[in-house]
Formats: structure tokens, sequence, C-alpha cells
């Protein structure tokens, strides 16, 4: 697909949102989710598998808390890739989450994701361009398994915020109590490759769009988390399911 | 790559083998693959999968015994793939494969594999030929992501033996007790489906031929020992490996 410039994307809600109304038009998405997922879970036919990915403080903790917080555990799995494990390492990128992904009847939420292997890993040149397109091209044929082999539906949500909000957060992270133990001694350092970060996401958009990335504006959390209920309803909607009746 | 025609190979050794000189020489291969297994492990760089399929008792159990047995478990693993799981089911077909592919340093057989998918389904008509085709281009795939982003050497073997001898097998597993625990009602069942069967592993040559597959002549079990040990000597000799040093 064409290239996105992420800075001609606003990161706030646009003109005609209104704070209140969308809570609750928020707030009604998430009820119809909760019966929806049931229905999922009941069918066992489809998978639905989130991917959320953010520069840091873009509130990718916040959208599962406030998102998915709701929906039945039983049928929602979450899965945070951290820095890998020497066992994870001794294999492929993809190995780890391949094992993590979402069996028929489930929704499955990656807190970061195979992509971190294209874009942390290139903004620190622990992967050069050449290797990065081989991954890249990995990543769409393992998509393209996980869809046309299992029914598995992939919302790919990029969180979107912008420089200033972000450095908001992160001296919040300081100055706040309650989110001091988010605060990493690196979270600066890190800002400061933002324009790297900012291109490596777009190449991204770019060379993985089976499907489209979502981008999502998150300096208001409020319509973040509409626009995320959003599209997973109307994706679950589109699927058609019903409930199975008695076996025979 | 163009088609095999397995009704045109022979399933016995060569002219010019003779059984005695030839299992003097797969025992010098074990006494070396011994050592270059240590090798791979302390290097901790490749990884080597081997595949292992064929029509029953074509030997794929004595094959392990007798090629891998001797080497250090520590260094190699057996994953047989059986009927798929519930859980297993509930998941594209190459989730429970990918989850027991080799880390570097290690040695994997697979006894079955991942083209069973496209094999007894096939045969059983439980997987259509479209199907089929998606399933290869997905193995395919696959397999490229283990070989370009783990290092990840795969053999695949085809035990080729006569249907001759598979009735004798298939008739001792009745008449030797200590081959009876062996024995499924169904095997003669399966046998008359040979043909077909036949088709479809031509179908896997053809069509999933990266790397190609090595057709074991299998009717003399020490041939079949002497061309695997020797294939993946080969291999193994291939990788120009190097103990490493002190850790800097």
């Amino acid at each position: 697909m064409p290239r996105i410039s992420l800075n001609d994307i606003s990161t706030r809600a646009p003109k005609g949102f209104d704070k209140q109304e969308t809570k609750l038009k928020t707030a009604g998405l998430l009820e119809e989710l909760d019966e929806l997922q049931n229905l999922l879970y009941a069918e066992s036919k489809h998978s639905i598998l989130v991917i959320i990915q953010g520069m840091d403080a873009s509130g990718k903790d916040g959208a599962i808390r406030n998102v998915f917080g709701r929906l039945n555990p039983q049928g929602v799995m979450v899965k945070s890739f951290k820095v890998p494990t020497q066992e994870e390492l001794a294999h492929d990128f993809l190995w780890r989450i391949h094992a993590n992904t979402p069996g028929r009847g489930m929704i499955q939420l990656f807190n970061r994701s195979h992509y971190e292997d294209v874009l942390v890993t290139r903004v620190h040149k622990w992967c050069n361009d050449s290797l990065a397109k081989k991954r890249m091209k990995a990543i769409n044929d393992f998509e393209k398994l996980l869809q046309e082999h299992n029914n598995t539906h992939i919302l790919k949500f990029y969180l979107h915020v912008s420089r200033e909000e972000q450095h908001v957060r992160l001296h919040e992270r300081i100055s706040m109590r309650e989110k001091q133990w988010k605060y990493n001694e690196k979270d600066f350092e890190e800002s400061e490759l933002w324009d790297i970060y900012r291109e490596m996401y777009e190449d991204c958009f770019e060379h993985c769009d089976s499907p489209s990335w979502i981008i999502v504006p998150s300096d208001q959390n409020w319509y973040k988390e509409y626009l995320m209920a959003d599209n997973l309803h109307k994706l679950m909607k589109s699927l058609d399911m019903k409930y199975p009746g008695l076996k025979k």
C-alpha cells in the first residue's frame, strides 16, 4: 500500500467527536462485544488476533484494560512480548509468536509482537535493512498462514501519540507515585530516537499490510478506546456467527 | 522440480553395495557423526531438522533407533506426530509443528510431520486439491522461515519400500510376538490405498522441494541406514563448524 506519513495524521479525535457522547457509545459497544465474544467462543469457528503496537507511553496497557477487560477472561488471552529469553533466541523470531496464536473461539491480544523484530531491532541496528526485508516477508507469510489456515482475523492497531503527549506521560511516570513502577531509566533515551522509530513503523505499515494497520489517534484515551472497540465490533459483526445447535 | 515417479526408482540398494562392507561404512559414519553432533551443540549456530516420512512399515522407527540412537540424547530430540489433539485442531496445521522445531545447536527428528496434512488427509478426502495447494504453499513459506531465519538445515527423507516388502512386514506384525504391538487393524485397509498415497507423495516431492526430498531405497535396512547416515554426515561436514573459543 502507499506509504503513510504519520506526521500527516492527527493524534487527536476528529472534529465532531464529543468526549461524553463518545464514552457512551463505547460503553454500548462493549456491551455488545461481550455478547459477540460469547458467540465466538460457542461457535469456535473463528479466532481473533489483536496486535497492539505503539511508542512508549502510547497507552497499550490502558487499551487492554479498558477495551478488553470487560470480556469473559475464559475467551480472551493476553501475551506481552518482552526481551526474548535464551530459549526464544535459540529459535527463529516467529517461534514464540506462533506458540501464542489463538485457537478457534479465542481472542488473543499481543502487547507488542513480532513487529518488534523489525522495529526496536532496526532502530538499534541489531537488524539491518536487508534482514528486515526478509523478516517482513516472513511476517506476511506467517500472517497469511493464520488467516488462510485457521480463520484467524487479525487487527493491527498502531496507537498514535504525539511526542508532546508522550513526554507529558513519561514525566507522570516520575512524578505520580502510582505510575512510578512503569518508569524505566531508558525511557527518555528511547524517546530521542522518535524519528527513526516513526520511519520504521511507516515501513511496517507499507510492507506488512495484509491486513492493513489501523492508525489510532491516541492522545485522548477516550477516543482511542472508542476506535478500538468500534473496529473490533465491526469485525465481529462481519463474521455472521451463529450459536451451534445440538450435536448430532 | 520435475515430477518423480516412485515406480521408476528401485527400493533396493544399487549394484555394487555389499551388505557387510556397507555396514562397516555406516559404523564409521556414526562414529564421526557423534563428534559432529558435539560440535553442532557446542557452536550453537546451526540446527538440523530431519523429517522422516514413508508408508506404513517402511522402517521409520528403526531408522531413528539405528541412525540417531548413538548420538548424545541431550542434543537430539524426537517428535512423533500422531492424530492431532483437540487443542492442536483448534490451531492452524503448522502450530504444533512450529512448537517442535529445533533451537540452534539441536538436531530434531520428526517421525511423520506436517506433510501428513497433505498426505493421509488427501487420501481420505479430508483435504481437497485446492486446500492441499494452499497448504503446500504455506509449508514452503514455513520451511523457508526456518532455513532463512534460524540456520535450520532440513533433511527430508522418504523411506521407499516396495509393496511386497510392506506386506511381508505387516504380516510379521501379526506373526511375530515382538512386533504385535505395532499392528493396527487398519494397516491392511490403508495398504489398499497404496497408489493414491504414492501419487500424493509424488505431489509433495514436486511442490515442496526446498530442499528436495531424499528418496531412500528401504527394502534393506542396512542400505537405508547407510544412506541416511551418509546424508546427515555430508550436511554436517558442509557446515564448517568450529568449537567456540573462550567467552570474552
